[in-house]
């Protein structure tokens, strides 16, 4: 023997899953839920990961992992062995500890960023600065992106639904502070026993005693194998802009990724969304031979502009694309309240939100979610702008 | 059965108070003191609450909870089944951990604000700014109110004195860094059997090398029951300033309470505080029918300056007043440097200050203190300006 | 019995080694190694060393405690008894979630500073303030010494190699964020059975997908009984600058120490560093009496930039003294930059640098280590500046 040794820390990737606790499963519940699923619970160890709870719901074909700590958002799935979310290069989910969002010059969040789904807001979301119109000094230094994927759940139910046949989890986190915004999430994310589907159902209360904004953007964020070179994407809308510069030239392309491409700078579309007359949006991503792909579907009267957040970069750098619903665009939050894109909350008042992600695995699933997005779409309405227009961008100041 | 669900974190509350530990009770010590007592320790888990060390002393009829880790503040006590405290919309201990106190344009120390006694300080307290007058860059970029209520006690002991008759628990918790202040807090809190008052004995040392300023002000906070609509407040003063505009509006009252009020800005009085000729002093707060009141006995040559804050704004914004005796008015640092009201240390120098927190819970007890403290108040030494006066405030510049 | 106490947090010290867990010793191994060593791990409990991890390196002279929170730095040592390491005012290890490196007007870092061997980098190390030629606003905004101090270990692991006669602990630290720099730090600290020396290998690599900057300088500090009135330093070199006017004031005895002084503001020195033909260097500081040093060997090709720090001020401030081999001096980052002093890596490119710190404990041991040292001095060669040189420092706007 030369050598010997044994891990404190850590095993390979870096994070050690305790043995963690389920909680229930089909076994211990009489089968009262037909299959195999399982609701689990682990907490994190070692690094700027120790301490994160971790949720795990599994429904037969899909594992999801949400993650408390981190406002309730989704680190990950698993759909029959294939791999939902991305490989940011902040390897491991991050206990909001360690993320100080005022470094950075505002853009600390970017520290902890690696989630499936990551909500931006609550309060504000889009990039750093001083909002002149804030109510405050209290509210008037944004950080990119607010507060709400950095402040943990202190409430956490798991559970399951015999009539609607799901297993979920919910969380409720609190972004308030003594003369602030006063605004709660509760957030249940479910899974249909054998669908392929991750429901998420989110209710934001002010429960203060005066009128707060509400500024919330679903940063939703996918790479390999559903993100490829010649992977497309499509939502219905009624007109899209480029961001900027650097999006208006490839503005031709706007719907077709590159594969991972060394020093490409990030291009992001805006979108006035389209939806069918039962108020269902739903935003595709599919892979190169269409034949595996990513869905959102939300109601375009809650979430009615949506970003599409192009970042086909070097894979040891992040090589993603973000679908990104949201109450307003992520532009500075004081260009959106006077577009009249920032709702306000009466005291007491709620507003909800439901998304469903979906996978589909075969041409057949892929080429019906495809039938549906069209039939929302009268392509007589698009309207894809060349350059920059104002509303959906400050071209005044950009 | 079509529904089950197990709550992972958290009860009702939000906050999990766990099985916790029974460190000293009157069983357990073969009743060496009389009653039915008990010192207690909980850590509570769950959102911004994780982590968070809980001391409860009870003495029969009260029942405190000292928060070590946030810097020995009171969290709240119960006297014969009334709160004492506050409702903040902060409706949790806020662990260090998540109050970025550099956030908010400084003014990140609200949204961890909650307690019924914070204290402010000990190297600065007041708004946030930049502090020309300071040492160096170390410690001239000040935050609202300074670091201690955020500076985890590293050394907690708990205990009981049969002479004295009280249980209590101490703390040490220090503001230091290298070129920085050095500054030690030891804080006892005590509660003497059957008695319904809480006993404060801070220390405060410089234990670096050179001279160090301190600035120390106790934000000790009350909402109903004994504040209410017709609620009445006194303390003997020489003389007593509005802070600005907003407190001149209301001088005529500023000894009387609104009820909840939706839209109540806040409003603050200053005073020259007097004494008896032991030195002592006493704020009091009473309800509109004077059967229940809430005393701050103090010692103003430890605490000369003392504030009113009126908060009563709606009770889910935090319907609360203020009752705080300092060395230092919450004025900027480098104005309260300019009137001489920053004490200096020597190295090894420590300073004292004595605090008892009182309960009043019947017309009786309450005319007694009402009595006690027109005593201390010779009518012909009380000045009221009805407008912000020097050297009260910065009369030049606000 | 008149009193009764336990300690809830803490000894006397303030700070709670738990009963903590061998995880090697020389028992458990069947004497594979010879001599009494052991490899302990300890989690620190209480105040702002909560959950710091402690691993504990003893090869029989002597016990080493590396802090894979930290950033993989050392704590302290003992050497047959002797302390190694210094008193800083901040007396206990500091979980970072307490260090706000943007406070104190990016001065933060010093809240958490008092270990024997602390790293600065690895995007950056020297003084706070706006890097105009940083990649991008992500990267601009620079705290004290970067950030690797603060970034804990996400995988350690500990062993024994009984053909190098070494016990060991290996840690992983990433610092990485969504576009901004990737880099990883592997650091091993390793103890030859029997020696007195702690010998360090670290290697840094760049993960990105594109070319990246280092910038690292390991804070090595040394109080009593090394450093004392008369005491010594040396170091092979070309040239020598003092940093600012302060440094200039004593330059003549730049190599000489006072004893603790109240009021003593800190001087550095800068060196151009010579080495042997093998590329080894050699620092070293002495005590009056010539019995006792202090040395650190390090390769000057790796880290070809020596920064002298005299901080001999009084023992409650922190007595100390820096001996800080470095890819670059702790000058601005922009200014480094401008010098070419600020080394890039490829995607994928590893940087390596090897440090030991050794104990000499005898006039024998030290005579024969300054000999060592003086064969490395071509005296010829060594330029002393008596005021502050460029390029070493920017004499236009210093």
């Amino acid at each position: 023997m030369t050598q010997q040794h044994v891990t404190v820390l850590g095993p390979e990737t870096g994070i050690e899953m305790q043995s963690g606790e389920t909680l229930f499963d089909w076994k211990s519940t009489g089968q009262s839920l037909p299959g195999e699923w399982s609701i689990r619970r682990d907490t994190l160890r070692g690094g700027v990961s120790e301490g994160v709870l971790v949720v795990e719901l599994c429904n037969g074909p899909m594992t999801v992992r949400v993650l408390p700590t981190r406002g309730m958002g989704i680190w990950n799935a698993d759909c029959r062995g294939i791999p939902v979310g991305w490989n940011s290069p902040v390897q491991r989910p991050v206990h909001p500890q360690w993320v100080d969002q005022s470094a950075r010059n505002g853009l600390g969040w970017l520290d902890g960023f690696n989630e499936l789904l990551c909500r931006c807001g609550m309060s504000s979301c889009g990039p750093p600065g001083i909002d002149e119109g804030a109510a405050s000094p209290i509210e008037s230094r944004l950080t990119l992106h607010g507060r709400v994927a950095n402040i943990p759940a202190h409430q956490v139910e798991v559970g399951i639904d015999s009539d609607e046949r799901t297993v979920w989890v919910r969380g409720v986190c609190e972004e308030s502070c003594l003369f602030g915004p006063h605004l709660r999430l509760t957030s249940q994310v479910s899974l249909k026993i054998g669908e392929t589907s991750i429901r998420i159902h989110d209710e934001i209360e002010n429960f203060g005693g005066g009128e707060t904004e509400l500024s919330l953007l679903y940063h939703i964020n996918v790479g390999p194998p559903f993100l490829e070179e010649g992977s497309r994407f499509a939502v219905p809308f009624r007109a899209m802009s480029p961001r900027d510069a650097r999006a208006t030239e490839d503005i031709e392309t706007w719907d077709r990724y590159l594969g991972p491409t060394t020093g490409y700078a990030e291009q992001c579309y805006l979108f006035d969304s389209a939806g069918d007359d039962q108020n269902r949006s739903l935003a595709l991503l599919q892979n190169a031979s269409g034949d595996r792909a990513f869905s959102v579907e939300f109601d375009p009267r809650q979430l009615p502009h949506f970003t599409l957040w192009k970042c086909t970069q070097a894979e040891s750098d992040g090589y993603v694309t973000g679908l990104e619903p949201g109450t307003n665009f992520p532009n500075f939050k004081s260009f959106e309240r006077q577009q009249g894109r920032i709702p306000k909350l009466s005291p007491g008042e709620r507003y909800s939100v439901n998304l469903t992600l979906g996978i589909h695995s075969s041409v057949d699933e892929v080429t019906s979610t495809v039938d549906r997005l069209s039939g929302m779409q009268s392509s007589a309405d698009s309207v894809v702008y060349s350059e920059p227009v104002a509303p959906f961008v400050d071209v005044e100041t950009d």
